[in-house]
């Protein structure tokens, strides 16, 4: 028996989406109805309910002082934006646009934090004159901010991005440790720090990521401390108290098969240790975690329909108006090695008992656009409905959805 | 000597674009001064004599009767699609966005065909009002044409899309062969032809693409020769002479480190025979090849400017205001296994002596954002613009262009 479980691992079971009447509900709605009120096929659905759920649970996992920040290239859809707004403390911004949007949709420009390479000369502009916190990544940055700030006469508030000297280990994406493009690296923080100083700008602290997408506890513990030490290092030679000290995330979701969901409690037990000693270390200091993907992935479904069946030399092939277009990560072009399904489902048949293999493709001229490779599904035909899960972050704007010129996707927040 | 060339795979040399005053020049006009013109980075700028004389050249090397058509899914900019409207003898289309765009570009009804599986009905639609050849993929299909030709009255012109018996060795993208969406597996195509002469539909002929983007010559001469054997049999069920046989393309173009450009003559010596008895086979009928990236792909550049350059841990970073959201390929996340370097240049400084390692990135928050890993490059500032070779086919609408809420790319043809 275990040798046959470990031969075949499966998804960590997908129970967010209640079923009724052999369909899913997306927001209380089933989704051959939900189908008929956005108009069209395919869509993106994201369930508010289970976005508000997912803040809930952490709130009260984590220390009431730590402060949890939107990192809203995850999910940039205006009316989720506006909804986290209300839900959580602060938003993380990654580009002029994303602050739009941020500031549209009615966040706080105290509470809003912009970093990413490459910060063009016009988006430093907006962001100064919105009076959001700058994550300087480069010297340059600092050189352009001076400037700005001896042109303008604006306050303009800095906290340092530092590519520390450590990895996050397991991690999905590694973005610090080692020659990176992003912050700077630990070691030249000082020097940074005094030319910080000089030009008068706002220093406020610290923001440290080393990492996303990691299900293993342990790695994001050691990556919280090592930040936390780092930062306690750093701040001898800041040239202001830190006000703010932004540990990064990494939370991951389980995607694949044999994944399985991240145990929280010791990150939580970690980072109530961690807000005691800043306590201490920086009075008055604010201490944020940024998480992107593990506040709204998996409260999102992408759904396709069924254009056509058809049988390949034995082989099930389910061919759906939706794809790799819309949903680049899920059909295992974005970042993975080896291509994996995501969890996927036949939405309108879930109460069916006639399963079979089969594989689940787009409408494009590409062997790529493949959104599952032979999995157990439930029978459909024309007109079926395709989800797949876990599909709330890195789906709808991750994806290039000009290619082939099919219609436009939607979304669609219930 | 030759245990080091073997050691160090290098790009085929770019030599398409010349190079005066130090810069490269793209339609004649030296490349920052077009940028000025365009008036914005990042770009992708392609340059129309390049396309003339791919074209030129290629009739030159193959049979005179054998029809080219350009596969627009490469690059549907529509400036571009009129251009090549002139040039070829018929256009591709993959979908009714494409459809539309052909039309609009001038390109007769008579010599576009629409190939794709999991056609819409309303796509299907539009290609029989539209009066283009539909390549047929499915049993279904075969069936909605049937209705609308009942329901309208307008003659359905078919050919088939034969999903063959054989695969297209050496391949970048295998689309035929084994259990596959595309098309229908050849065994079944004798029941699907009888349905086709049962519906009243035009038959017109066959369509059969083994696979794309390939640089050895025998193997395209291999599934050209056999996907002619299989269309020859294949035509004895068929309701109707054959007056059209698309080969299909998979020509490719160099890339990465060690690809040699295709040897066209092993081809073009392999079509004249297959033109020649195509004469006596199919007496009246076109023989067509269908070419998307060897077209187009070679005359296309992507410019974006440098807006920092870091220096970590020994590493030099330029960061770009382009990158993954405007190229993915080129960032190596479209269908790569392992990640590769396009060949790429500074093209503000190309007869600079002074050279260094660097790595190229761009603006995004993410890892996967790199578009040249550790090349050798002249030294580049702030200011400069850097250049993909290689990325007129499958860049632009290829793209996630939305991701992170950075400003859209535009694409000029010069």
């Amino acid at each position: 028996m275990q040798a046959s479980e470990r031969a075949t691992p499966r998804h960590a079971p997908m129970h967010q989406f209640p079923v009724e009447d052999g369909e899913l509900r997306v927001g209380g709605i089933p989704l051959t109805r939900l189908a008929a009120r956005v108009g069209q096929t395919p869509f993106y659905a994201y369930d508010r309910r289970l976005v508000t759920q997912r803040v809930e649970a952490l709130r009260a996992a984590l220390p009431e002082a730590l402060k949890i920040h939107y990192a809203m290239k995850a999910n940039p859809m205006p009316a989720l934006v506006a909804h986290m707004a209300q839900q959580v403390d602060g938003i993380d911004v990654a580009s002029g646009g994303e602050l739009k949007v941020a500031l549209d949709c009615g966040a706080d420009p105290r509470d809003v934090s912009f970093a990413g390479p490459g910060k063009s000369e016009a988006d430093l502009h907006r962001a100064v004159a919105a009076g959001v916190l700058i994550n300087v990544e480069s010297f340059r940055e600092v050189a352009v901010l001076a400037r700005i700030h001896a042109e303008t006469g604006y306050a303009v508030r800095v906290a340092v991005r530092v590519n520390p000297d450590f990895e996050l280990k397991s991690s999905g994406m590694k973005m610090g440790g080692g020659p990176k493009q992003f912050g700077v690296d630990a070691e030249q923080v000082p020097e940074l720090l005094a030319g910080i100083g000089r030009a008068e700008l706002d220093f406020e602290g610290f923001h440290l990521f080393a990492g996303a997408q990691n299900l293993k506890a342990e790695a994001i513990v050691e990556a919280q401390r090592k930040s936390y030490e780092l930062a306690l290092t750093l701040s001898e030679s800041a040239p202001a108290p830190v006000r703010t000290l932004n540990l990064g995330g990494g939370f991951g979701i389980p995607y694949f098969p044999g994944e399985q969901p991240l145990d929280l409690a010791p990150v939580a037990a970690n980072l109530g240790e961690l807000s005691q000693r800043a306590g201490r270390d920086f009075p008055g200091a604010e201490l944020v975690v940024e998480l992107g993907r593990y506040l709204v992935g998996e409260a999102g479904l992408y759904v396709a329909r069924v254009i056509d069946r058809k049988v390949s030399r034995g082989q099930v092939f389910l061919v759906t108006d939706g794809g790799l277009h819309h949903h680049l990560s899920a059909s295992g072009n974005f970042g993975q090695v080896i291509r994996k399904n995501y969890p996927a489902a036949i939405g309108s048949r879930m109460a069916s008992s006639e399963r079979e293999t089969a594989t689940v493709v787009g409408p494009l001229c590409t062997p790529l656009d493949l959104l599952a490779d032979r999995m157990e599904l439930a029978r459909a035909e024309p007109g079926d409905l395709v989800v797949i899960y876990q599909s709330g972050a890195y789906g709808f704007t991750a994806s290039p959805q000009a290619f082939l010129g099919h219609p436009a996707c939607v979304e669609v927040l219930v």
